[in-house]
């Protein structure tokens, strides 16, 4: 396989994380180390930006310029959801042949390795020879082969330290309190909420996560028992959990080009359960519900550091194989070498082993209808990175004087 | 005046904040420091606690309890929304007699003041000699004769953060984003948005506050106008939004024991101001609302530093004050010294000054009706702390070489 010279193209896709840019500037790093890339570009809205020839010079761009980038949260080159055509597909392939493209780099989730996937296709029917990377990225974690998604690390630390200071006010002024946090198909960002709980006294009580169907009776079941023994209950649980036949319990209007339903954006689904625990255990209840929203994928200040780490050195890793003349395309993937401390290394696969799957939490991670194993601790907590520890008053009883 | 001789009690009260504690740690400290006082206690539940004489010995907590404490958000004290009757007040009495309380200090917000200010009528009426003290706090900011409130700078700050992120989301992904902020009289919190903005492009692009009746007419109209400009539009709007006869947008059912109705933990006010940007502006239009809820006053790990420094001084102050011998009775305040670099002093105002009292925007820091003044900058900035700097690419266009 001939190690093709010529110019690199870098593209985000899909909904921001808080290290995206971190893997955009890694990228860029890389391809301006690299003899085999003359120039470095970047399409401005994914997708679309390269097929309205709307790239700008990545190359140009001073060093301070990128470090300032790689911290700052969302598609520094603007995002997009968009699943081209043929007809797309062919004009992408002009576009590259028009700029000498031979090095694409997608940033994105399972939507993003499927565009990879079919530009792929494309330019080895028309025999043009260019080296297509899917770059991985996703809050949701539910990438196939990788061990984790560089951008969840992130936000489960923003969804732990937000679980933890809403338990706090939980403890503060008890109630029923319910939390939604993103995740569409897949319960891991849903699962970091178990990183707030210390002791058996400390929230999230309960989790509910789209592996296991949700159901009204033990819904309000679960948050009468959980009060009956705590006088409060502090709820987390995923936008995408739906009931044994698949509906989704919020079931959002608009959906995107890929089919997907709005679950974000919207405190629909918080209402609901809040309004359902009011109706079914007692109006005179203090119910609750906050929506996490996209404050989760885009929070500015709180950055896992093994995942901002992590987020670079993946697009390092995608140029060194794209390059090294022995994989002309594929999907970068993050692997966790066995043993303590974690440590992780990077390998690449077929894009055909992301486009488009989804993965969801692994058995071993759930525990019941409504909880998270410890087991789950162990794979997430190296991910979020050390996180702030609660300060508990001893509390030692005044003796009573009255009756 | 006295030098009263006897033991303190503390409680905490009304929506927790993310330093309240370093308020309680703060009293403490001074506290055990003083000849004037023997024991330190707390209450817990506020005056909830004390009617129920469910106290703890504060004393007996180790030096690093209390730093863990301090830096943990929400009431370590737990909290409690109760305005005391008659009877509740002859009660407390009864629980200073009986555990010799010469000291009392009560963290809170107006209500809370408002409490102090009843116990002390009470007290004064009995002949019963104690020194009633309000030690403020919210993250509405909106307390009388203060410069400022503990609390408000952290909540400023996750919120200016947030919306710094979501700004880059909205950059990322167009479309029209709506972000409700809590402040049910006063639009202080909301305002903190407009830290932003740092360049004409980056949002907010419109904020709407509690001190500007809304006008659907003018919302939608602003909407467009700004979409129209920027391909996109960010709105910072606060729970307490009301059309011009004062009825609000989001009418809440449920009211507290003081009047006030339910404003957080729905996310209503948000669905509803995006439904009717869909009704009104074309349904076709991406849009999308956040509420951010509890967050923004427990989140844990997002503090200002010199809201952290303030609260705890003025728990220091507080015990200054009242084991002084001039002063019977008060709230404490902060007050801004003249110029430049920002400088805090603590001093004592009249509970009645504070009362109930709802202090709002000044006019100066507002401008129009769906924006801040530039004045407001330079009094928050101070209170919040240096903000994360956003990376901007150059984004130099690549010529294009297709038609």
């Amino acid at each position: 396989m001939a190690r093709l010279q010529g110019n690199a193209l870098i593209g985000q896709s899909g909904g921001p994380t808080c290290v995206i840019n971190q893997s955009l500037v890694g990228l860029v790093e890389a391809c301006t180390r690299s003899d085999a890339i003359q120039s470095v570009y970047g399409a401005l809205q994914g997708i679309q930006g390269i097929l309205t020839e709307n790239l700008i010079d990545l190359g140009a761009e001073t060093q301070a310029t990128l470090e300032a980038v790689a911290t700052t949260p969302c598609a520094a080159l603007k995002s997009v959801r968009k699943k081209p055509t043929q007809d797309d597909a062919a004009r992408v392939l002009e576009v590259f042949k028009a700029h000498d493209i031979r090095y694409f780099f997608y940033i994105g989730g399972n939507d993003s390795a499927e565009t990879a996937h079919l530009l792929n296709e494309t330019a080895v029917a028309a025999g043009y020879d260019v080296r297509l990377f899917h770059v991985p990225k996703t809050i949701d974690n539910d990438l196939a082969v990788t061990d984790h998604c560089p951008g969840y690390g992130s936000a489960a630390r923003f969804v732990a330290q937000a679980i933890m200071g809403d338990d706090q006010d939980n403890k503060s002024l008890p109630g029923i309190k319910i939390d939604v946090i993103m995740g569409r198909h897949a319960g891991w960002l849903t699962a970091a909420s178990r990183l707030s709980r210390v002791t058996e006294e400390d929230g999230p009580h309960l989790i509910y996560v789209p592996e296991r169907a949700f159901s009204w009776d033990a819904f309000l079941g679960d948050v009468q028992r959980t009060y009956d023994a705590h006088g409060r209950c502090l709820v987390a649980v995923s936008e995408g959990i739906h009931d044994a036949d698949g509906v989704l319990i919020a079931e959002g209007g608009e959906k995107d080009q890929f089919g997907n339903a709005q679950l974000s954006g919207s405190g629909a689904l918080g209402d609901l359960l809040a309004g359902r625990v009011k109706a079914g255990l007692g109006s005179g209840l203090r119910v609750r519900a906050d929506t996490f929203g996209y404050l989760q994928r885009s929070y500015f200040g709180v950055v896992s550091p093994s995942d901002a780490d992590e987020a670079r050195k993946v697009g390092h890793k995608a140029v060194e194989v794209a390059t090294g003349g022995e994989v002309p395309h594929g999907s970068l993937v993050i692997l966790r070498e066995e043993g303590t401390p974690y440590r992780a290394r990077f390998d690449v696969t077929d894009l055909a082993n992301v486009a488009q799957k989804t993965r969801v939490l692994d058995d071993v991670y759930i525990e019941g209808t409504n909880d998270v194993s410890a087991a789950f601790l162990d794979y997430a907590l190296p991910l979020v990175g050390e996180l702030p520890v609660r300060g508990r008053l001893a509390a030692q009883p005044v003796a009573k004087r009255l009756s």
